[in-house]
């Protein structure tokens, strides 16, 4: 009878050690992190107003949202109707939050008519652990 | 005679005033920021070979040099052979000079033959200004 009492200690124990460890340890919690490039073409005709609700988007989401980590939009010099964002989530919850926010919604839908193509790209960051001094410069 | 030396001083003054400026002011030094996406394939067959020397090169470059604000390498999860990426420089010149370095050089020479095709995007950062406070969350 005391055997199965023991296991189950032993088990709670190696549990919440495994638990501690897991939040604890860096890699585990950017092994969570969700990377992605969003390849966006828009209309040129709405350039201007198409910038300023991206950029007012981008802002609003790092600024009120902690599991945005980085949301960094830019466009190509030669073909400015080509915007490229990119985005970095603590993890799917993160962004599936995001998703609901008020900021993103109004994004979405004052965006619709401008936006022709968007494909939204999953990476893998090579080098996750070094995120923090990769950007430590720009602070 | 008098009138001569006055002048020069308050444009002594005047050029002091604006090189201070100049510097002070994010949005200037900013603006002599490069972004670019780096599009890169390879051959699969040097997959682990490739990441392993672009992990160290990347590393290299911000850690060894002041003037490479970020360089942040991923792959496309779905086409893993597909690289790309995102590269800032403080302006021109720390550029030129990231291309002259041991560790670049020796990155140029050991995957030259891994690469298939290489892309350099020039992008234009959206909200340059707010690059600090989107990248700060990875601190």
């Amino acid at each position: 009878m005391g055997f199965p009492k023991i296991s189950l200690l032993f088990l709670l124990i190696f549990l919440s050690i495994n638990s501690y460890s897991q939040e604890s340890n860096p890699d585990s919690s950017q092994s969570k992190m969700m990377v992605r490039i969003a390849a966006i073409e828009i209309d040129s005709s709405y350039f201007n107003e198409y910038i300023a609700i991206l950029k007012e988007e981008a802002e609003a989401s790092v600024r009120l949202e902690p599991g945005v980590i980085c949301i960094y939009p830019m466009f190509q010099k030669e073909h400015p109707t080509q915007i490229r964002l990119l985005e970095v989530y603590a993890n799917k919850e993160a962004y599936e939050s995001h998703l609901q926010t008020p900021h993103f919604k109004h994004y979405k839908e004052a965006t619709l008519k401008m936006v022709k193509d968007l494909k939204l790209i999953d990476m893998n960051a090579i080098d996750p652990e070094s995120m923090p001094d990769i950007f430590r410069k720009l602070n």
